[in-house]
């Protein structure tokens, strides 16, 4: 049994998607149970493994993350980090404000003892649909080379207990192939990753092949990280949109169109990274995953997964033995 | 008059494309003289306004750019950039090594006194087909604030000479909107952009929002605008590429796509950054452009036109008299 706690008031669209996720996720898993925070009044849900915890305030998009954290202590995001802090629930998923969903990570979930900073992960798609885990997108703006070696730890576990990779490669981001390529950080990262036996090290990988399976997990620091997932988000939605009024401009096109957009629509989902759950804070003493704040019930259901899963696979207490301090 | 000197035995399909370009620039442009720096046997070229110039050495792709310069004194990139140093030229094209040719740029060539750091500038598409200027794309790996005001300056003129905006926008390329976003660089940089009254300060800009034309310039550290530019590529290249294979999968998808060929073929011409010339090393004592390695003839040419502007307005004169020393 995995019990997890969920945010029913974050996101663009809740708590409608949030409802209908875990009323599709109690049913699907019989091992599953929910503490559900946020209005009661709102909610839609009678299930004997879904329980209702009423708090009289929600966090919004506008708010400042540390000060909301800090003031709203009655709100949903606020009571599900803490039952995740108490060890009632494995994880916790809200669809909510990321910065105070990192903040409430940090402020009250906490740190697991000897990781000096946890990374904001997500996974990729590739042309293959293997898909890769890509981080730090955005938790720490600044890095140091021990730091990336770290990601590179948690993201090796999180590859082979998430995605089942056995032995998953690891590769560091960077502006050319060779050793001697990049700035200091990832000449000095660069030393560290390929000095140490624990998991496989792919060497440099490039911006231009991150779609082309160039390894398992890729890592950066959080500045890097957040500004490719941002460009690639912009470069296929932009493509996208160019793509589209193509297909809009003549009565012919449209034809063709018509003949074409089912197969177009897998391949649209092939590369909405929804589809692969939602990002996860990596290091801290339980699973906090953050669901897209547009997410359909459906990428908010693969959020859901993700954290069972990952409860399941006791990652956090794998991430103890082999990362933290228990490891020294 | 404008004269150039052009590297003949650069990029991978040398010297026909070069020979190519050189041909059709001095046909279309009576005001072009052009002197052709390589292997005088393989030169196809007698015209009078172009000069042909003996060299026994070339520099490869697989050199060592610094060593290469050094050492391969009779090859034809050192001979052209000592051609723009003696001032007998206004500027220079390659396709040839870009580290060699940056090299080339700084030791032959040289920096404009006050100038700190050059930048490599490259134009790139957006949705509109306007598209922007975008920097450093990767000369410095790493930069401190006042490189990146600095940069902003270079390319705010290089926007009003070489693509004619009056008076263009310039943006800071961060990880958010908000002032005090970013790293401690783009932080710093962001004050001191805000300061200045030279150029209208678009503010920081992200890069979801590249392709939509956000600013006229966006200036960047050549780490992060490097792995920009290639995962741009890069992305493009994986989309296209997943495209094509939904095109083919089917008869009646084979059908469709001869109904949309000419257009998509269109759209994928605008969505090339070739089409709007080479990458142009700003801040030194002469144009020197770097003409993609696989260019096509018409993107040399695009090339060379490029290099022609930048002599006829006087790109350098003005960078003297308004970034560099001469300024103080």
């Amino acid at each position: 049994m995995v019990k997890l706690a969920i945010d029913m008031m974050g996101g663009d669209d809740a708590p409608q998607i949030v409802l209908d996720a875990v009323k599709k996720a109690v049913n699907d898993f019989s091992d599953l149970e929910i503490i559900l925070f946020g209005d009661e009044a709102q909610c839609t849900i009678q299930h004997e493994r879904v329980e209702v915890r009423h708090c009289t305030e929600e966090i919004t998009m506008e708010d400042e993350p540390v000060r909301a954290i800090k003031r709203k202590k009655d709100s949903s995001m606020v009571k599900m980090a803490e039952a995740v802090k108490s060890g009632e629930a494995e994880g916790c998923v809200s669809a909510g404000n990321t910065g105070a969903l990192m903040s409430a990570g940090l402020f009250i979930v906490g740190r697991i003892k000897g990781v000096e900073r946890p990374a904001l992960v997500v996974t990729l798609p590739t042309i293959s649909g293997k898909g890769f885990v890509f981080m730090d997108v955005g938790a720490n703006a600044e890095a140091k080379p021990e730091h990336l070696l770290q990601y590179a730890q948690l993201g090796h576990i999180y590859a082979q207990k998430i995605r089942g990779i056995e032995h998953p490669s690891v590769g560091l981001l960077n502006i050319g192939t060779e050793a001697a390529k990049g700035n200091s950080l990832t000449k000095k990262a660069y030393g560290l990753m390929a000095e140490q036996q624990v998991f496989k090290f792919a060497g440099n990988v490039e911006a231009k092949g991150l779609m082309q399976d160039v390894a398992d997990v890729v890592v950066t620091d959080g500045y890097t990280g957040n500004m490719i997932l941002k460009n690639l988000e912009g470069v296929a939605k932009s493509i996208g949109k160019m793509f589209k009024s193509t297909l809009l401009s003549s009565f012919k096109n449209k034809m063709a169109a018509l003949i074409l957009r089912k197969d177009l629509n897998q391949l649209m989902t092939k590369m909405d990274y929804a589809e692969y759950g939602g990002s996860v804070l990596l290091g801290l003493n339980g699973t906090v995953v953050k669901a897209h704040g547009s997410s359909s019930a459906k990428a908010f259901y693969s959020a859901i997964k993700q954290a069972k899963i990952a409860g399941e696979q006791r990652i956090v207490q794998t991430m103890k033995e082999t990362v933290g301090a228990e490891n020294e």
